[in-house]
């Protein structure tokens, strides 16, 4: 670990304010953008709001790479934008900003008020700080290596996640699991994801065969804000095909901090490092903190349920 | 629509006034009961949960059931405890509130930040008033026949439903949907509703048979803030099967407020109103205020696009 502290503690808190205030600047640009967008009249016209929402991803990043630019002017930067134009640069052991502008691009287009920047922090290959802010619900979520994880919501202060003390979790029969539809709308890949859906809510003592009769399912919209609303422990798991590094950098470190597990795909190893192979893996579990019991420590069970979890789901690859 | 003004429009302001401020003094009990539960320890031992979520829906039933009493002793009630207990009084042309104490009770026990309550007015059969609250976000949705619909968010001032000038919708495909897994999980249940979301989701060029390729679904996990959040115009549609009355009566006249059209059933005449028979109808939709384009009607493209729903999904009856 002690590489890790050439950004030692003090470092990360002073990066914390300074992308914390660059992610509320960022959310206001967000808002003008979604009421942009609503206000045109017709968000159908699908030329034209494709366009609109790709320009205010850009203009988003822009002021967001620019502010991280000229503060740290040594730090690397991969973006959403800036990686689909064509700029990958390989990650290295230094410090790079991982960045998606606009996390929920279909909820901002719609004003479904699930949208935010995503602003992570990787370091020696691993994340070590992120910054997730919705401006529609005003809500901040913060997290630093070894320093916990907040939320800010509104006028109040800051509050440590998760939001309760963790408790026992026995088996996915009484979690309510994050789920999301995604962009691949192929013959395979509603079947696979429908499939699997039907059997963590089916009940299998009604016939539903492999059924985990599962709390209930939900769906956000925002990979990012479902990471953050793990931690926060108000879903217990959230399950996910397609995200991309900007996608998960800043909700990993956030849900880790808060006691959660980040798992990548079905034969990754459950070591909870959000390796570089994690990151860009595609495919990702994480399950919120949960207590000990007289007979399971708690990060036994996250293994338990994790591998309880793609038992009962397809092992889906992204498009 | 005389009869209804002997409840005066000041009359109902007034009573918009004195049950705003109810709603947020249930509230208050509702994050007090929401935080109990997640600090017993175990959620999971279901016994002691589900006797946590029913006396805390019992206290916030009779807090409001005391207080609107109180000030207005001539009103009827029906609420969902009472309700369950036993007491079913018949709809009657008579002023009679609507309760729900806790709309997304799911929720509340993980702490999922969408639970509210829901509490409705109906006079001459017909809901006239609706205010739903969500402590956790600090959310207050009013809807008042004939006076329109508000949200008031944390400490700005109301806002008036929809957010943004109503835009057309030539289709489902560019639909944002909401849609819920229920609580009937048997092996007919799931298939029905889960095959009708492939369908809803699925690309018919990408050979998912009937496939309308919406934007996308989302799953809140309550009913009354799906109505408000269509209302609000962050969804396009939301469909349910299985709501009682208390479920959606404030969010219908709320939603009707800001121009949405609320259907019944399959076969529900496309009238807009929402008679006892909607009321009590146990299956609903719907849809948002949609803009004139040159070639239609708003309300005509509300009427298509539920039919086209219909079409899609299947006709699935309640547990």
């Amino acid at each position: 670990m002690s590489e890790l502290f050439e950004l030692s503690p003090s470092d990360l808190q002073s990066i914390l304010v300074f992308t914390s205030s660059l992610a509320r600047s960022a959310g206001e640009l967000i808002l003008e953008g979604s009421q942009a967008i609503r206000s045109t009249g017709n968000v159908d016209e699908k030329k034209n709001s494709v366009d609109l929402v790709t320009e205010y991803d850009v203009k988003v990043e822009e002021l967001v790479k620019k502010e991280l630019g000229g503060k740290y002017p040594t730090f690397k930067f991969i973006g959403e934008e800036s990686y689909a134009a064509g700029s990958r640069p390989p990650l290295t052991d230094e410090p790079t900003f991982c960045v998606d502008p606009i996390d929920g691009t279909t909820n901002f287009v719609h004003g479904f008020p699930h949208a935010c920047i995503s602003l992570g922090l990787i370091y020696s290959m691993k994340p070590v700080l992120g910054v997730i802010y919705n401006p529609f619900l005003d809500q901040l979520y913060t997290g630093v290596k070894g320093q916990g994880a907040y939320l800010t919501q509104g006028t109040r202060g800051p509050v440590k996640l998760p939001l309760a003390v963790p408790r026992p979790l026995p088996s996915l029969s009484q979690a309510l699991i994050g789920i999301e539809w995604g962009s691949d709308r192929s013959h395979s890949a509603i079947e696979s994801k429908g499939d699997s859906f039907k059997r963590l809510a089916g009940n299998p003592k009604e016939g539903v065969t492999g059924g985990r009769m599962a709390h209930s399912l939900r769906s956000l919209g925002s990979a990012a804000l479902n990471f953050a609303m793990v931690a926060q422990g108000g879903m217990d798991v959230y399950w996910e095909i397609g995200c991309w590094p900007w996608d998960i950098c800043a909700g990993s470190i956030i849900a880790q901090e808060a006691g959660c597990f980040v798992a990548g795909s079905h034969s990754a190893p459950l070591d909870n490092l959000v390796t570089e192979e994690v990151l860009a893996g595609r495919k990702h579990l994480v399950i919120r903190a949960i207590g000990d019991t007289p007979t399971e420590k708690g990060i036994d069970a996250q293994k338990r349920l994790i591998k309880e979890f793609y038992e009962t789901v397809e092992n889906i690859d992204p498009a």
